[in-house]
């Protein structure tokens, strides 16, 4: 009977303890369709006089491209932290004071992005790139000491295989962070080449997860050495 | 024993599933949301001169009336979106990459909603019909990427049963990319029938079951000939 | 062993309809969340020229007083329509198309409130008084609707109690209701008096509930008689 | 078999009680997170001539900074709120009416700290500072309120303990609610002080918890002696 009623005592705890994790994630969740939503929302034709004719308003619409083009690229850069941000919580079970503060510091670096995304539709040029690398720079290096905070605390991770992945996503983190460094760099010798580079971020993430796996099938021959 | 350990972890595993299903759709619910809140809450009276007259006012008000039937077109349009792709995830057990991307790319082109409609409402016209024809056009032929997608994967549906709804889904999706794309046509004639073209969606989806109705009967004969 | 197995699905059902109704309300909640948030949001200061003293400053917030006035009262009458909204569907146990569309069309109304509430705050007369008191008549009136649907549909109610809550929601909306349409007439002799009018709302739901309570205090006796 | 019974009933109401803490907690969640992301959107670059130059386009920029500041400062302020919030409605097992409506006048008044904040940021002063004051005292204040309300409401706490939680809560409220109303009368010889003293507010809190376990330590000896 005792047993049993710290079985249910335990059960309640990780109760309590998922949903902690699930509201951080809401929270999160709930942030960033904001920031997306309101990004793309954003994009507005400039107020024409009443009754233009067909061929104004057709050239008011394509004279938005650069600002379509750097929403849709800013939409999928920020669905891919999403993606990410997710699928990596689901190793968390438990949340500590700096895992929310770091989660909130990230979400702010996100939320800077329509800014740094107008700045580059709008006066596109060394500055504007510089200041979307940095956002983007920032928004990945949070994310990594975030990674590597819930890496390094066993307690909070959902399984003894989550320290393996935390490992890969602050890898993953630190790649992603690379490339916004370099890219502004390049931003100093060509601003659109830079823009272009920051595409780089989808294959410095595979790169790393292939640093990973050689690193880790060295590890899982060791033991047996 | 064994078998009871076994069972929780599929249980967990299936919880899982549930979980990240219930996030997808938490966050396509949360940016649909954001979408059709602020498209009405933008609906505002021009700046009018401080102490003006009940008068005028009024014929303020009164001036804003394309602008009201824009918008509610577009609430319910965008409603109808909403509850088919909430009645369709029910079917969804469990989400891949493929699946998390398009819905991204689906809830993008639902944004772009408010970006027509506005455009509709101020300058109403071929250009305007055209673009509001086209976003919902792309959005139903996202959608019928996204069902024909989760139909071809039996690890990702709920039950044996949904491999049809998948295929409902995929021809309703057809058939109301159709009215729109056929709606572009009809513009070039006139702009305003085609914005009465775009009621005929409600009935292509109803056209759509009643072919799939019709197709499965004769499937649900063959078996026993 | 198979009665087990009907158990089983039968749990399953409930949960899936369960769901069902969680989302439409957390739909809502995330709705009206955002439509509360962004009326609060909107009270802002007129530009004012740059380096302005003090005294400029404070004036310019005590102008601010009548939109203050306005949005904190629709704040509470949102607030007031969100409890009651959230604790009747408690009593519903599924939904269907119907219930579902008349939720939407309630949504829309309560989205048009702060559009009201500024054209009342800005522009103070009889016009503004009379869209107010017609927004939330209208919204009062698609909620008595969409009570007396849940009302009439024993299989989506949760209980055999809930059809006489669903009387006395749809009582209270209609009471709710003509307080506003009342208001409208009190409009054409003074706006000033309408607007402290609306405070009704609490007492006429409060009326609603006596007229209820004394209803069914007969009704419970008449059996036995 | 009747005792089984009455445990699934009173396992039921349980679930619903839960139900409606956590649709409190969310629609709080969702007004926050709605609040904190366009305070962040809100930083925009003022509107330069098109073809301006990258020195003017870094100046509009570093031009920014105060707004930046004061952003980053009130988000980090909410930010905090929200955890408190969060951790505290931990404790609650049920709400009543008293309990939501002191939790939305306590969302309204976060709902003002954007406003305060941008007041800050572009007209730095006595006036602004009083206002950014005021509306933190204000939110402290009913915090206070409202968990005092919980600690006093046996019914509604989700175990023993918790009332001395609520306690600690209402002490940390009130110690908060004092460095605001300090810091007005600090304004009016600074405004620049009294904005670095609002940094107090964290210190208050641990210190409101050192007072707490003074108090409580005692109170745990006593039975004893």
């Amino acid at each position: 009977m005792e047993l049993r009623e710290h079985a249910i005592d335990a059960a309640r705890e990780r109760e309590l303890d998922a949903r902690a994790v699930d509201r951080l994630v809401f929270f999160s969740d709930a942030v960033i369709a904001i920031i997306i939503t309101l990004m793309v929302l954003e994009v507005r034709l400039p107020v024409l006089p009443e009754h233009v004719g067909e061929a104004e308003v057709l050239r008011a619409i394509l004279a938005l491209w650069p600002k379509y083009l750097a929403v849709v690229l800013s939409y999928l850069v920020i669905g891919l932290f999403w993606t990410l941000h997710h699928r990596r919580f689901n190793w968390v079970r438990r949340v500590d004071a700096t895992l929310v503060w770091l989660n909130l510091l990230y979400l702010l670096a996100i939320a800077c992005v329509p800014f740094a995304t107008s700045l580059t539709a709008e006066h596109p040029g060394r500055t504007s790139t510089i200041v979307y690398a940095g956002v983007l720079g920032l928004a990945t290096m949070i994310s990594g000491l975030l990674w590597r905070h819930v890496g390094r605390r066993p307690e909070i991770m959902a399984s003894a295989t989550a320290s393996r992945e935390m490992h890969l996503a602050t890898l993953m983190s630190v790649a992603s962070a690379g490339v916004f460094v370099v890219s502004i760099g390049v931003a100093f010798s060509s601003s659109n080449l830079a823009q272009y580079f920051w595409v780089l971020v989808f294959f410095a993430n595979r790169a790393a997860r292939y640093v990973y796996d050689w690193r880790h099938a060295g590890d899982r021959a060791a033991p047996d050495a």
